[in-house]
């Protein structure tokens, strides 16, 4: 399924730079941020359509990821077959509240046409930044599972694809941590990112996984999601979850086959390994409220 | 000048898989991860050589960074005109005493020869990780800037060259947070990675730059060595600093002479606001010590 998305064409706000009356030395160029994105992405090839910048928020140890197609800034970027719709065309996956002017600011300064605001599954641990950005860009819809049973503009199913410009994310679904939990992927196809990239929200933490013990949660589905649909990925995948709380930003389907604390047991192992985690954490939501643990 | 590095070949450790005896549905692939890490970086083509990742301390907000060039993992890369050593060889920047066992475990885990842990210069806000990762890899070089005066096996200057494999950073002096301050970037050749990179330490900080008002710390150095020495990159150069405190992970040249909020204005109203800012920070200093801000 391709979303169907329906926006009126508008040309993506040009941003302004500040003003430089006298720099120190040389003057800043005056250039569109519009056409200043193009050039604004990590790798080199077929990468360097992907606009991409992984953000953090510190309190709840998030990361928000933005993604845009920054290949052909002036050609109108095709997202609904019906309608065309102009300018550079980003998506932010699992925003914070609390950081929501931060992003915004950045898509701004970048020239972006923010379409998409997604989130990999309902957060228990920090509010979505969705609800806020769409009070502040009315434009923007929504993106979240159909089995996530939240509100939101769009759902999406596995084997769904989002296409921003001419990149798309495939859908997986990941349930586990939540019944409603789904892995965006970067395409599979010629002209999409490669390496591929994952983000895993908190079915696959980097060297661990999400808890299991509430909103649906399942060892056993866990387990599951993780082998099928993340590990089966080329081993050079990249994975970016939507927690870290040791400073790790990035990690790989091979490293995590290899080196995952809770993966690389057996089925039984990990189910005692998870079932404990619950314990735990119950007595500490017993106990100690205000240090209630997340993902951890 | 290259790095007079004086090593004993010797083949890195093939770090093990851990045991996993009932995988949930497959079982890993005893593979090395000498081996291993060579499919580990981002981007495609030349970028491929490189495996990078981002590491962050969350009490400091401090970056630390690991580099290695991973295109030819069987083939001995000369690190030494004289003495080729084997292995993967990587290199830290800036790393945390505090996490050093993280960091150094990743090495181990990605299959890595640690040749050099670097500092970009004398940090005031947290102790740096290489001492203690020589008691804990004494085959490790440290380097700094000779202008830090700091003590250290390998001390660079401006225009120096730091070969770790086939790849290469440059040494940029960029004085004025400290009168040691160095930028790491890498190479400008054929075969290095694509867009550059440039690891600014406290020069240069996401949309700031570092306090002035300390160790040797001047206006005047800051503001020139900025423009002069990092925003005379390509405009597509991908600037990481050594600290972050508002969740940016990366940033890039062009982005920083259009937006940083400090290196845009002139030359006198930059010196009016760090002025300003020393200022602050001195009043915080005396009257909050515990709250001592540090890089913003």
């Amino acid at each position: 399924m391709v979303l169907p998305l329906r926006l009126v064409p508008r040309l993506a706000a040009a941003a302004r730079f500040p003003c430089a009356p006298r720099p120190i030395s040389r003057r800043a160029p005056l250039v569109l941020a519009r056409a200043m994105a193009a050039s604004y992405s990590t790798g080199s090839g077929v990468d360097r359509r992907l606009l991409f910048r992984q953000l953090f928020e510190k309190e709840s140890s998030t990361y928000t990821y933005l993604l845009a197609d920054v290949a052909d800034p002036d050609k109108p970027a095709v997202v609904s077959p019906v309608l065309p719709v102009l300018g550079i065309l980003g998506l932010l996956i699992d925003p914070v509240d609390k950081t929501v002017d931060r992003d915004l600011n950045l898509i701004k300064e970048l020239g972006l046409k923010l379409v998409y605001a997604m989130n990999t599954h309902v957060h228990a641990d920090h509010v979505t930044g969705t609800g806020l950005i769409k009070t502040k860009l009315p434009g923007v819809k929504s993106v979240i599972s159909r089995a996530s049973r939240a509100k939101a503009d769009h759902f999406v199913d596995h084997g769904d694809k989002i296409h921003f410009g001419n990149l798309f994310l495939e859908v997986r679904a990941t349930p586990g941590h939540t019944a409603g939990c789904v892995t965006y992927i970067t395409g599979d196809a010629d002209g999409q990112p490669s390496p591929r990239m994952a983000f895993t929200g908190d079915a696959l933490i980097i060297r661990a996984c999400g808890r299991t013990d509430f909103q649906g949660g399942s060892a056993d589905l866990l387990g599951n999601s993780i082998l099928d649909q993340i590990f089966t990925l080329p081993k050079d995948t990249l994975l970016y979850p939507a927690h870290d709380y040791k400073g790790f930003t990035v990690s790989t389907v091979e490293e995590e086959v290899a080196y995952n604390a809770r993966l690389t047991k057996d089925k039984e192992t990990f189910k005692t390994i998870m079932d404990s985690k619950c314990l735990q954490w119950l007595c500490c939501y017993v106990h100690f409220l205000s240090e209630y643990p997340r993902s951890c």
